[in-house]
């Protein structure tokens, strides 16, 4: 071994990546142009070097026709912790190409959470079959790990885990710790257990390898934990993570008992999921996952473009009852829109920051009202400031001056509108249970159109149209 | 010490915290009439038994007004992490009311980075005074913080941390750590570095824990490694601690030498607020944090409000274009809003999926066309269904089969330059090094807004008005 293969250069700079961490797209094209011409060779010596999460993106970056061809060039390099990193349409798609005994190798690989992660979107039939060629063991942990409700902790969970009795030494601990050989998991706490296996402490390695050996764990052990029962939802899991800071966390079964653990790097990219799909649940965008297949894409989407479809001709039935006036009165269809965008700008904003405040544990039954006052004070100073610009504008444009106090009124009047219905429509789907980010913009929007045009058109018409 | 108070219930059921983790708002009440009516004692057994991170949620939970006498009532429960959890405008509040001396004796019992994070948002003077009651080490190593940009590795990392030099064994690593009596900071990787303190691999506690004493640490450390340079924005810190499942990473200064530590736990509330923020930003609701002060939540929620005005002005004077149109068939305001509102609706959708296909480096040069293509096929569909389903029910409506044909027309055209745009303009603003999250929107909506009038009144005017 040459002394460049002992150190190979730290993971900080990297010719495949741009300075934003992305993958060039002259590798990705490099790379691509081997498969291509047939070179594997060539192929393999460009991702030999990669990380298995940043081959993983190659698969992501490369078109769907080219992906069977990528794979099979560089079949070497593509192993299971390729797939565990991989985006799950991506996946199943080079999955597919496989046999059910080629999946059950790659699974047996895997830590259950990554095995039980692929193999629970496969068809009932696959699922079967790669149960099947699994040896007893897998089969067992993973056939488990299924009976528990998807994204939840038992899901999640691995089932690796160092637990060790209350009445032992730190000794005792690292004694056992360097017997067992099969702990193939990374670990970065203890679990202390009483004789009902019954989680009563965690210890740090880092407060094992700092006491002296001959001191009880239960001595050095942190009582106080965080103990995460099997059928909380991931969502849970990943704030309980973020709120206490955890490394890792017990999972117990109904009996208390310890079944399971849950580690930090399990969670990071579920938080990141939860928190980044408020984003694309409020637009209505589904999944939004850009590998998705096509269809099902439409599928989702196109559900809320009829939602809303639905809920924009209420809208316009408002406007509807007011075609006499409009067409004496054509101006008043000009500014109409205003009205109502800027309802829904501001109703948008509000609910933004509801949605986000509840997901995040911050707005509770004890600031519900509170938020109600911040928001109408908000609304208030924001309707003055948009109303007198508005009225100033269309008075200097039109010379109208009961125009322009109409359209102030109804700015004003919407944007309290606004306010109230940005807050009241999260916290009621809330209490009633359901995911606020989902449903809460058609019901905001629909609001905030209607009572836009009906406070200006309805004032127009008492004050304006003779 | 009784036998209860050895083993206190762990951390799994807590009154004072419901089944979604929020606190219950009759604990939260209890807290502050005891303080109210000037039981302290009751008001601190209340709050012994809470995490720090709990404590902190029940300042956030209370109305401003009380804060003062909450921390009055549980001076002895406020500790630095308490203060490190709570939410920034919370706790500036709170701070206002502190002695720099005060605050000073508070940042001490910090870790660099809470302290940083602590000091970092007063006022210069009151920084200077804090620094200047801090004992000269702590203030040093503060400053040497505040000097590194805000939001980048170099703010967010701790210096405590284990470096060790690749000769030892691990035994003499063992030794080492049970010498140590001052290191206060959990650590779950040692780091091992060159004479020159270059960083050349880590080693997992668990990894020493499980290895003889007499084997070179050099033989088992991982040589492959996420160094982060400490001018590195957090949102990338946060993006390679998930992308490589991090649970440490060692800072290095311009030369390559370990200067700090980034621990994951510092990293998860970066990496949810950073995924949170997209939603927010989008929506122009700023921060979107609840605990901001009022003043500059109207201020920074009003400037996108007043931007917005302007861009619905542009596509409000499209529809003055068409006054005579309307006015002679008052119809066409009736349906314009919806023509525009579901373009607006689907760009919001594809613009949500690439503003987060962008964050989380999925959307690169590589994949820009394919993914344009994608839009529009998607686009296709569903403008085609909802012309259809618009056309159907105009002509049920009106049986009108031009008024229908031109809906449908322009439903399908707005669809398509919703999907183009949706892609193109956060994108291009990438492109530019502008946050998407922050300004596609407007452009998205004014576009929409401005092709939907247009193509559906300029249609109209061609086919319908005589």
């Amino acid at each position: 071994m040459t002394d460049t293969e002992l150190h190979p250069a730290p993971h900080e700079v990297e010719d495949e990546l741009d300075e934003d961490d992305r993958m060039r797209p002259e590798f990705v094209r490099a790379v691509l142009d081997a498969v291509e011409t047939g070179d594997h060779a060539a192929a393999r010596a460009l991702v030999e070097p990669l990380h298995p999460a940043d081959l993983a993106d190659l698969f992501e970056l490369t078109p769907q026709p080219e992906r069977a061809a990528l794979a099979h060039a560089v079949a070497g390099e593509l192993d299971a912790e390729v797939f565990a990193e991989m985006n799950e349409h991506v996946r199943e798609d080079l999955l597919d190409a496989l046999t059910p005994g080629e999946v059950a190798t790659l699974a047996a690989e895997m830590d259950t959470d990554d095995a039980v992660s692929i193999i629970e979107d496969m068809d009932e039939d696959d699922q079967r079959a790669v149960l099947r060629a699994l040896d007893p063991d897998d089969r067992a942990a993973i056939e488990e790990a299924l009976s528990y409700p998807e994204e939840s902790a038992g899901r999640l969970m691995q089932r690796d885990l160092v637990a060790v009795p209350e009445h032992w030494t730190v000794g005792d601990v690292i004694d056992y710790l360097r017997r067992q050989e099969d702990l193939t998991t990374d670990f970065w706490e203890v679990f202390v257990v009483d004789p009902g296996h019954k989680p009563v402490g965690t210890c740090a390695l880092s407060r094992i390898l700092r006491t002296a050996r001959s001191v009880p764990v239960a001595e050095v052990m942190q009582r106080e934990q965080t103990l995460i029962p099997t059928d909380m939802d991931q969502e849970e899991v990943a704030l309980r993570f973020q709120k206490y800071a955890l490394i890792s966390a017990a999972v117990v079964d109904a009996s208390c008992r310890l079944v399971g653990m849950i580690t930090v790097d399990d969670i990071v990219h579920i938080i990141q999921q939860e928190a980044g799909e408020d984003t694309l649940l409020l637009s209505g965008a589904g999944e939004g996952d850009i590998n998705e297949p096509i269809r099902r894409t439409v599928r989702s989407r196109l559900t809320w473009l009829v939602i809303n479809l639905g809920a924009t001709m209420i809208s316009a039935s408002v406007v509807g009852l007011f075609q006499g006036e409009i067409a004496r009165y054509a101006l008043l269809a000009v500014l109409m829109p205003i009205v109502s965008a800027m309802g829904g700008n501001a109703g948008t904003q509000t609910l933004a920051v509801m949605v986000r405040a509840l997901a995040t544990n911050q707005l509770t039954s004890s600031n519900t009202l509170r938020m109600l006052g911040r928001e109408f004070r908000v609304a208030a100073c924001n309707g003055a400031a948009l109303g007198g610009v508005g009225a100033l504008g269309t008075y200097l444009i039109f010379g109208d001056p009961k125009l322009s106090a109409v359209f102030a009124a109804a700015m004003v009047i919407n944007s309290l509108v606004a306010g109230m219905i940005g807050v009241v429509v999260p916290v009621a789907l809330d209490k009633a249970d359901i995911d606020p980010a989902i449903s809460s913009a058609v019901f905001v929007t629909t609001v905030t159109d209607v009572m836009g045009f009906l406070s200006f058109l309805g004032l127009a018409t008492l004050v304006l149209v003779p």
